[in-house]
């Protein structure tokens, strides 16, 4: 099946903003066995868009737009696609019904325009959006296949995922469909792990294997197709294996889950709790933890000490050492041990983790931006300090010290 | 002048790689003045390759195609070019005598492919490449206008920026630069910001009105072309001050700056500090606010007093109001305002703001997954207390719970 992306938004035009869209759905298409020939950006645009859509009918299969399905004026796919296929809008009275009650609930007059989200294409299956206002389309005519979806990553993701792809498996039918097992390491860069899984990936076609890098986290994902997932896992079984044997040690999960997802899991199933002071990173390590559902059982909670002031009152880190000439510092090894210390003498938690460290832009206390000093400190064991400089912006620092801080903590609970 | 920007590369068509180079292309582009009507993405395919060049030559006077210049066989994207225009293919000199000299100095033989790198189309303005081995290609040819440059972002960004663009400029001659003014809103939806401007953005042509939305904050982008962008901001103010008599009370910045940046610029001018104690939120306002450089000055610190004991220990509240049957529970109105409170009397910071809710996925107390209670403290008043409602994921709920708990923070201050 030939299939055809076309992302509609005058934005991506004017280069505001990056097609992630299209990167998304094709990825997705790819493990479904779909093959993608040409991604489109077209703007809010009545011709263009009915343009865009012509040309893709005539090469492809399956098309799929994104955006346009908001409340605003220029929001216009659902009306331009209606005339292309010759069928008429109708309101869908389930996605009107939940965003009446949704608007009640908030107390916030429903404008006209609003109700636009909630209009679909006669004839067609309307996709549910849970994360959001708009319903999807997705429609089987003349041999061709369509799907709507709403440009917002944050809808366009769960409705591609809970619905789409399933509508487009149905489609597909009898062809064995795709499995994918996920091998996600941390710990480790991307280009290593490739040049470690260099002949592997370059002789093997089939399962195939992929990877991609995520910061701080990379992931192989191995593909191939079989009736069932059993299956396809025993079919990847061997080359798994030789996978593990290479590169084991920096393995943290053998599904499709985020690095704190399977550090709080390890934690909970061993019944350990946690506690976080954390100054650089101003918040950006409980952040990530109490992103992970469930993390509540693990996760006592954290210190965001961000001024010496609330270093000393919260974790009565003496002046003498945060200030003045010939102090270490706030951001030395001293304070983050001590963080850690004073942080577990108050907390009782299994293990408490500090971190302190110039985020930058510019330099602190004479030393430089990335320079970042990481506390562990599990109950009764002495504190273990590492300090680490990294690269990049204020952003980049204060995300990398995040993940390196929680990787630390992942290793010496790993090897209690 | 009408562009159209082509982007070659089966690893994009696969969703292995983001389409970044055609965003960089289309801002700069915006910038020259230049319309972008379409950006296609296309495999590494002779056939789709020569397909997208036809298409694009029926609608754009400016080409422009990025990728596909390297040594390998799967670049073909010259060759094609080439045979499309009926040019021929030849060596550029200087940029084979760089290779070789390059190739030379490391000790490497240069192997027949590299020099498909040196190639140019015949009749061309050859476009050095400062950054790689590839060297690019500018033509004039039957009305058209072609680019074409390498793929990789760090080879492509130089040559685009250093030649291509004096290039154009030398093309557009004496056409006015393009120039945008962001105002920037809070507090208000999209589609009801739109409802409130809906007859000034049908009516008004030049400058243009566009509006972008972001969680937690609304964009309306004024687009005019002018000399400077001084005479831009002065074609642009009777419009402004009419968006401003509107809509005014939720702008809170007339530069394209985040919410958070905005918040602590003003607390910041006011000499003000802040202190957060977060629940449900997991230290998300506190990441918010210090990912913005030089929160230092204002923000001190925060407590993630993720649980009860957290909540007791720290910020003192009593067991009897957190727990058991007949207490208010960790998610109330009471919670809210002792925690801002207690923060308060601890840190004596000029505001203290506090959120708890439930973030879900299930619910807690038998409250509602998206109940949030957020308590705005000013010192020596007493708190405020406000309760909301908030839809979504948990995600979702723990970043609207706490752009919402910013944006009251931001309107106390305001009225002070």
């Amino acid at each position: 099946m030939k299939a055809e992306i076309i992302a509609v938004g005058t934005e991506i035009l004017l280069g505001q903003i990056v097609n992630t869209n299209a990167k998304y759905i094709s990825e997705k298409l790819a493990q479904l066995g779909i093959n993608v020939y040409f991604q489109i950006a077209v703007g809010d645009n009545k011709e263009r868009i009915a343009e865009a859509l012509k040309i893709a009918n005539n090469r492809a299969d399956l098309i799929i737009c994104c955006g346009g399905l908001g409340p605003t004026q220029d929001d216009l796919t659902k009306d331009i696609f209606a005339e292309f296929v010759g069928k008429s809008i109708e309101v869908h009275e389930p996605s009107l019904k939940k965003m009446s009650d949704l608007f009640n609930k908030r107390g916030i007059k429903m404008t006209e325009n609003n109700i636009k989200q909630a209009y679909i294409v006669s004839d067609c299956e309307p996709l549910q959006n849970d994360t959001g206002l708009a319903v999807g389309v997705a429609l089987t005519e003349n041999n061709h296949h369509y799907i709507l979806l709403p440009g917002p990553p944050k809808e366009l993701k769960p409705m591609f995922d809970r619905y789409a792809v399933p509508w487009l498996q149905s489609i597909i039918g009898d062809e064995q469909p795709l499995h994918s097992k996920f091998l996600k390491f941390a710990g480790i860069g991307e280009s290593i792990l490739e040049d470690r899984l260099k002949d592997l990936m370059e002789q093997q076609k089939d399962p195939s294997i992929a990877p991609y890098a995520k910061e701080g986290e990379v992931m192989i994902r191995l593909t191939t197709k079989a009736e069932t997932q059993k299956k396809a896992f025993e079919k990847m079984k061997s080359i798994e294996n030789e996978i593990i044997n290479r590169v084991g040690k920096y393995l943290y999960a053998s599904e499709n889950i985020t690095f704190e997802e399977a550090l709080i899991n390890m934690m909970g199933s061993r019944n350990l709790t946690l506690s976080v002071a954390e100054s650089c990173t101003g918040g950006k390590i409980s952040e990530l933890i109490t992103s992970v559902a469930g993390s509540s059982s693990v996760y006592q909670g954290g210190i965001v000490c961000y001024s010496n002031q609330f270093k000393h009152e919260y974790l009565h880190i003496p002046l003498a050492v945060l200030e003045g000439k010939g102090a270490p510092g706030a951001v030395s090894s001293q304070t983050a041990e001590l963080l850690a210390e004073n942080l577990n003498d108050q907390t009782k938690t299994d293990f408490s983790i500090s971190v302190t460290g110039v985020a930058g832009p510019s330099e602190s206390e004479g030393k430089p931006v990335g320079l970042v000093f990481i506390g562990i400190k599990q109950k009764d064991r002495p504190v273990k300090v590492k300090s680490v400089q990294m690269p990049g912006s204020r952003e980049m620092v204060q995300l990398r010290a995040a993940k390196y801080a929680l990787y630390q903590l992942w290793k010496e609970i790993r090897e209690i």
